[in-house]
């Protein structure tokens, strides 16, 4: 950590800065400059990390050193790490394509769906039982109902399920059914909820906050890793900015700057990041060429009857289309699909 | 809800969409202009929110016409709440100021704080027992002795005290203890504890997330009182922007719209909104301006040494300074402080 | 138009807005349904444009129908355009890469630098002589000697060149020199400099500036075209938003969004909207992946020693390994480069 | 400034880094802690601004000490400097209060509307005669002889006059009439205005991008400064966010963060910063509140009819009861209006 005083300190303020470093077992090491003296901090500075160093008397300006996530970094492990739902690897050489409903429905739907994503090359089954709504008066999921039918529709299918955990009530009940279990962008810094899912046995998809920063998103996987849990898959689907034509703006600068910083392995969802079924294909395509490891998309039989998210959902045939464009993108990038 | 069709559309089109707002029980209204045929939806829209009807053929745009939140709109009640904490009217002509350290860090200097910010003219207590962190290495708060000893200062100081729910399972701890309880902005849009709070019989503060919309803070709003509790005050807390200057951007707008949109009182956080003490007191004036019926403001009397949010503290000697600035402002703008 | 009048409005509200309405030509249509009176102008809306229409007495909201913009838009013409720099053609089958160094810095690098991209795959060549600096003391571009380096470079090469135009008064200058003539992101709301370039008979490449909506880079546009010049290049250069890992965050959706609202052929510039030369490569792929028709980016021998924006430019080993890729995924798209 | 190494980085890369930083005439500062290697760059770190220092090897993080910003700064003018509009001073204990039409439509509405603000209190009367339109089919002002209605007003009314310049060419023109020349927020960064404006002898109101830091800002106002005019008066007028009840967010926080920042006046606009005629004199309570020096806003005697902006401009009626407020404000605060 870097202290920048301000110009016309007293030797006090410095004195006692030195003092605070000093205190908590670091090393201080002063640099006086034409115009600011500048103190670094040596040693590990996640001992300071709690500290409200930028109210000491003098200081101009801190600035921290080293990352503050530590497990999930690339510094912590230098190759990619490969997360497998169910027996599907994620973050290997073959793109994984995660499909299904926004929510899940009802028993029949959801199987005519898996069936048709299944037949054209989905690895992974999604599908929502328990829906965070922005309002009350809207479907909230079919709760355990839907977590059965959607392990019922793995044994047919043999596709492993992924499905979001809301209340750390559920935790158990989630567990029991998915082979995946997904933080929801609302609940990406809901800090209870991810320590629960770090004790799990189970891979985490960790969905990046509307408005969280990348280091933010890794703090939050660093949370899970922290109770032991590694098996973390991380998910760009969009952010929130100023532009209105589409839901959400895809980040496509967070998929490399990700994989440089951590070796968690890193999927797109083109379905949330843009909120428009005929965005999804060239986002997903553009996600894909930019390094994302898999894709996560909505995919539904009937979108005018879906109850949640059906603008944004792909039928079956556009669905048939954008694996074709998949599979051509992914072998351009040296992958497969 | 307005439905306008694209250039082009065909007739079958048309009959589709007629058919669909007929079915949930709409009269269907069109109007065929010179580049554009529009269909109004005339009745209760609310049954259409959970259509995915954008995705119907032929749409090109769909404009909803009513507020999507009822219990705490303006329209569903004309007149200001008032919200009592403990025996404290948030809302009336008073301006409340709510103070006391981000964390609980121990009896004795929780004792300290209190009696400071009580002579100096705060009429309700704050302080955190569970801490929303962004790291997971960072001090998480006393909990449950936390609580306690915010109880303690309460029967010995007689302020309220408010303090934040963060995990569900902690709700009647919370209720036990607290005469408030405070949604953090991070836990804005989890549902779950909305509703769980939402069957408590004392008043919410509900925390502004940090990339939530207005309207977004009031459907949370409506989760709460979906359930019953009314008794709900926002808190404006400063939004996420470009900015990095400071840790928030207080949108101060909020103020006047939200007091236009809504009969439920509205603080401000100075505090987080700007993430440095020497903005707190000239954004707390602002807002008390700005028409806020309180504000909520971290005090320490050593922010040196508080374990969390240091930077944004004042101290005793600032914070008086503060209230006396805060009368006379609540004074010009017609009330009291 | 549509006007949604508050509930509790008066029968005289209605008359005068209906009366409004009708004084400029258009038709008034009024809908009373159970919370709300609705009113469409029926007619060409454009000539309620500049009235403050939300200022009438009684009003709740007004909902525009149609697109502000006419000749850039799809509805105005249904087939892509090609614009040509040089006998370049932009937007047509071939994915064109636009590139060279930030800023014209002499005469030798310049010509080394164009000798590289060219014999890598480059088809224009571009160069900054007017150089907007956020700083009054960075250099500022070598004016008018730069731009004879640039059109001597391309009586050696044969590329087309493209530079930017920042001061009206430098209008002739820049169009007696240069191919393309780009605005920057700065000036995308210059409107007399829009105006100005709208009179020349020379492409136009318009980057959308950093807090710009996708409508309003499109209302930029027609300024341009409103003039007489439609040989318009619109350029997604990245976005401001809250994120700090890289500069700007590219909106990838903004290529298919905007393919979907106009005619006009769209690049990508994985530079400016990454600011770091090792995120260029994947979000150009992702560029091409989402529909973009070119590419501009920058390149420089020297990336260290270069006057402007080194930390970005790609060296010409790296642009090869980026125009391998390039290739490969603009094949996968059904396009060559 | 400060320069941090990878973990892994080679000799090599350290000998190369200090040997730049002593060619450009600074001193090298190597200190090696646990985890990383530290090199400070001692003495005037502008030397260093424009080389691209992120892309030497080795380096992971390169941190900026210096503000790029020098004669508008706080560290070089202790006191606050007040600016005359004529013989109106801007940033002394009276708060100044510039009003009037967002353009010059005509002679006798411009007669009407001065009286007004003078009446009640406006001590500089504004207009704009050179608009700038989203649309190109919009107003765009009446040019030369909206001047010559300002200048003619202000005979009469002896109220001085500022209007916006937004062309490089009318330069001259601007300056022969008005007392003060208005830097629009979409020409912030047209570096090549504001360096002509820097050779004028008036004062500039430079009003803060729209997605503008507030850095940017100090750098743009330090562009003026360079070329000898100090006599500016920065504007904060409301920022692009995410949300969509407001045209803007206004910034309150810059307003105590710029004048920590810089001895120049500060005034807020809140006509622009909210869009809406019902949220101004609460914004601009909460201005002055802050510590603004005066407000800009907009008034219109019809603004049902107003060319540009009615629906955020207050009719004299609500002006009066704004002005009544601010005075009351301005007391509070210290200070008249």
């Amino acid at each position: 950590m870097i202290f920048v005083l301000k110009p016309g300190h007293t030797e006090q303020d410095l004195q006692h800065l030195i003092d605070r470093i000093t205190e908590v077992g670091l090393t201080p090491h002063v640099s006086r400059g034409e115009e600011r003296t500048i103190v670094g901090a040596i040693g590990d500075e996640r001992k300071l990390i709690d500290l409200p160093v930028e109210t000491l008397p003098g200081i101009e300006k801190v600035v921290p050193i080293l990352k503050p996530y530590k497990v999930v970094s690339r510094d912590f492990k230098k190759e990619d790490s490969i997360v497998k739902i169910g027996s599907v690897p994620i973050g290997g050489r073959k793109i994984q394509v995660i499909a299904g409903p926004c929510a899940v429905e009802g028993i029949d739907i959801l199987r005519e769906i898996a069936g048709e994503v299944k037949a054209l090359g989905a690895t992974v089954l999604r599908g929502g039982a328990f829906k965070p709504r922005t309002s009350p008066y809207s479907f909230q999921g079919l709760g355990e109902e839907g977590l059965k039918y959607l392990a019922a529709v793995r044994e047919e299918t043999g596709l492993p399920v992924v499905t979001e955990l809301m209340n750390i009530r559920h935790t158990d009940l989630v567990d029991k059914y998915a082979d995946a279990v997904q933080i929801g962008a609302r609940n990406m810094q809901n800090f209870d909820l991810l320590k629960e899912v770090g004790k799990l046995k189970k891979p985490i998809i960790l969905k990046r906050g509307m408005s969280a920063t990348i280091l933010e998103l890794l703090m939050s996987a660093e949370y899970i890793a922290s109770e032991g849990n590694t098996d973390i898959i991380l998910c760009e689907r969009g952010i929130r900015t100023f532009e209105t034509e589409t839901r959400n703006t895809l980040d496509i600068n967070a998929v490399p700057v990700l994989k440089g910083l951590t070796h968690l392995p890193i999927v797109v969802d083109p379905s949330h990041a843009t909120g428009r079924w005929e965005l999804v294909t060239p986002t997903a395509l553009a996600g894909i060429a930019a390094g994302a490891d898999g894709i996560l998309v909505e995919v539904h039989t009937d979108p005018e009857k879906a109850v949640s998210d059906g603008n944004q959902s792909l039928k079956p045939k556009k669905f048939a289309e954008m694996m074709e464009r998949v599979r051509k993108v992914a072998e351009a990038v040296g992958r497969t699909a």
